[in-house]
């Protein structure tokens, strides 16, 4: 039976004279989804909304200037129109959008780059459209996209979404000149400025996870933040990677099948998969119990449940490629929380790629001591997820929890340590636990790296922590010898006669020196 | 420029010499962006998927039957395939579903009952098509749907989802007899009894939820549970209102308005919108200084925007109609909390219907004290958002931290009080957190009703404390009064030469019923 017509027709209630109410029925499309739930994406209310659109279209810039290689510059401008009419301007150094991209990138929801392994800020094709959306509204305007792709002198265009069918309504293109490649984006929308501090601290954090990247802020006209790069070495870009074994549900299995359904098992698993080599694979089919000269369309639905099955438990397989990913790393990292929070790093720490239900996954992380973080006994947690900050709904995040689950007290945190803990988890995939990109999912693979990388935080700033508090003891017992050596040089002067006693801080500095260097 | 045609070409990227990397741009379908991001829905790991696809079959169940206007009966099996696959059967005693919406209603994501603004269980379409998507990507079997719509006997459909495309594939259609009306659901899918009390806590709290429901679990062919009806009324159905002005935001004014632009501007308001008649729209035209007279067609986008930020701000438009809202009400509420908990229950309350955003909503709840539950200073909270009960992501929800803002102690509870409060939010609209429909979202009104409720339930709770307090220092005093009547009695016989002593008890009852009656 085919449903294809079924689908295209208008879907009107069965009116049953025995069913008193049977509900109509009817297909939404998934902007009339989000626009329903728009709280889900982060854009419930006028407030949250702005620091959500800033933070969408940030995003979009960031990835579209590393789509470039080139070091971003992000300007983002945020003006009030009236007492609750904001309007945002995010313009970046990338490399633009191609013409006929534009409408749908920024007037359909769920459109977006494809499903590559490969890490990246935006993924869903959710973001922005929600802004526009959001912005269309509350306040009936459209997207103003100003792109300049390479070849070309620059374009500008108004958008608007229409909900029920999802797609996008151009309601003007010109051609007008943008003096650099690059793409301005501006949204009209509800929202005031109530926010304004998590906005600045968004920013600040997104320094951080970008340290390659220089980042400015205007509100109203006046500038509140130009900071960045803390380094001028551009990450090395993460690469497309094939997908791992253990990554191969049913639904993964039967595409790739269906694009080659004439060739040999043995061929197909070794050319879809990483970490199947020849090798590998002649022992995989084995434990599999399948015939590697099979051609795949061939194998029956049973066969190739038991296949994919098999491919997730086969043990002999390889960790996933970590080229897919793009850690913040050292240098970049460490600088950028010393520059952009006046702290010193204690140590930075990375945990060897791991993977989850066969995405390779990295934790890194930094912890850092300074003023500017509250005096607890539990580090401040900053998180970052494939380089994003995440600001809200830290109660129900997994890094939230394992940081709490850890023992501080033992790696000698007081209630008067200023101490910070930024962690960063890249993966190919981050289980969000909403659209809004707030928090993240239970995972026992990524907690368990987590918790190892935190204990080695946690061993080095025990170390921090000792030798502040054997310098504090030093310094006392210097003073007290000092205070103690003066008064027997002064007796033995007034003894021997004379006036001036003998200067004795030379040889209480060559005594600590000494035991300086044990 | 139309983008119509864009749309339904094949998107294929630009590559452009001077672009590294432009991304490959593609529309991915609800199906696909749920796929991808299944914990989004409740369906990250096996262990909650299983509770996940027993939550959404049988609100599905308990929405059938309440169309049909029958007292639910939901039978749950839940049975072990092997140590990690499970078959998960709901059977209800609804309407069955009208044959040709059978393959959409399982086999596509986001289709569903049309926006009504009326209360229900489900509202997004996308729970049932989650737990058929998570089964068919772990065990590659399809939905198995049997369904008996009046006036027919039952067919029985297989059904898996074309993913990429969000369509439903029907595999077998077949004529079978169906005893009763109504519809019987099997869904196969990767998953452990990890989560069995949740399910156990789930099925309790859902007949409490819906009182008038009557519910059954099997486990591995084991009955487990078999609770309710706790009250045999049935509620008043939900009725589908029209909106409230307040809720007009641009893209609802829009729809309206192309539904009839001929219409002139008072009529359309007094026939679109509820609380809006012959008198207020006056006033209200006069307000936002339009005329009543224009054809709502030709009113320019500008006069639009301001017609609906007119709409939501003016303030003479009454409470939205509540009769599209079905609370649990009091008889239901009281006893079923205290079947399915053996409690007694301390007080009911329900607050007035209120708003938020034009979307009518009601908080009601009821405190009981009980052995079942952990004594503490801070009541058990059991959150309910239309019947449905929640019982994950507590953290971040606006109900629960409600509760916490309470200072119970006022309301004198001690570290060893066993108290509960059940807690229902009932809306057109339930502003979830995230697709899993867990947690509630931050919303001020419905914070603001849920803060009053607590208090009146917790004024109740301080009365019931302080009696208890009284009983028990009255027991003591009546204890002691008769332990020094016995002996001045004893002493007075003594004296007396009697030796028998009276009794004395029916005086010092005699003493408290006096004072039981002040």
């Amino acid at each position: 039976m085919s449903t294809n017509k079924l689908s295209r027709r208008p879907l009107v209630a069965m009116s049953e004279p025995t069913s008193p109410s049977t509900p109509d029925f009817m297909s939404i499309s998934p902007a009339e989804f989000f626009y329903r739930n728009r709280q889900m994406a982060g854009f419930g209310n006028p407030s949250v909304a702005v620091f959500s659109a800033v933070r969408e279209m940030v995003e979009n810039a960031l990835d579209a200037c590393e789509d470039a290689r080139r070091a971003p510059v992000v300007r983002v401008d945020v003006h009030s129109l009236s007492h609750d009419r904001i309007e945002v301007t995010v313009a970046d150094n990338g490399a633009g959008i191609p013409y006929e991209h534009v409408p749908e990138a920024f007037g359909r929801v769920l459109y977006g780059s494809k499903f590559a392994t490969r890490q990246r800020r935006g993924t869903f094709g959710l973001g922005v459209s929600m802004a526009v959306l959001y912005g269309q509204i509350t306040t009936d305007s459209p997207v103003i996209v100003h792109t300049r792709p390479p070849a070309s002198t620059g374009r500008r265009y108004e958008i608007l979404i229409d909900i029920e069918k999802n797609r996008p309504v151009v309601e003007s293109v010109t051609d007008m000149l943008r003096p650099q490649e690059g793409t301005t984006v501006t949204v009209r929308l509800k929202g005031d400025l109530r926010n304004r501090d998590r906005i600045v601290q968004y920013l600040r954090l997104t320094s951080v996870g970008s340290p390659h990247a220089r980042l400015g802020l205007t509100i109203d006209g006046s500038e509140v933040l130009d900071i960045g790069p803390a380094t001028r070495v551009l990450p090395t870009p993460p690469v497309v990677t094939r997908p791992h074994p253990r990554a191969a549900d049913l639904e993964l299995l039967r595409r790739l099948v269906s694009t080659r359904p004439t060739t040999r098992l043995r061929d197909f698993l070794v050319s879809s998969f990483q970490q199947v080599g020849r090798q590998s694979v002649s022992r995989f089919v084995q434990f599999a119990s399948l015939s590697p000269s099979r051609p795949v369309g061939t194998l029956s639905r049973d066969e190739l449940a038991h296949l994919s099955d098999a491919l997730q438990k086969y043990p002999g397989f390889g960790r996933p490629d970590a080229s897919s990913l793009s850690p913040i790393g050292q240098e970049g990292f460490v600088r950028a929380v010393e520059q952009v929070f006046s702290a010193s790093c204690v140590k930075y720490g990375a945990r060897r790629p791991a993977e989850w239900h066969g995405n390779p996954f990295i934790v890194e992380g930094v912890v850092a001591t300074g003023d500017s973080f509250p005096s607890s006994d539990v580090p401040q947690l900053y998180r970052f997820a494939n380089r994003v900050p995440l600001l809200y709904d830290a109660g129900d995040d997994a890094l939230q929890r394992t940081v709490k689950r850890i023992d501080w007290k033992r790696y000698g945190l007081g209630p008067d340590s200023r101490f910070a803990v930024f962690l960063h988890l890249c993966s190919t995939r981050i289980p969000y636990r909403a659209a809004g990109k707030q928090s993240v999912d239970t995972v026992p693979e990524i907690e368990a790296e987590t918790t190892r990388l935190l204990r080695s935080l946690g061993r080095a700033l025990s170390r921090v922590v000792e030798r502040q508090a054997r310098a504090r003891h030093e310094s006392r017992r210097r003073r007290s010898l000092l205070k103690h050596l003066r008064l027997i040089a002064k007796f033995s002067a007034s003894l021997a006669g004379i006036d001036e006693p003998p200067d004795v801080r030379p040889l209480v500095d060559g005594l600590f020196e000494a035991s300086d260097d044990d």
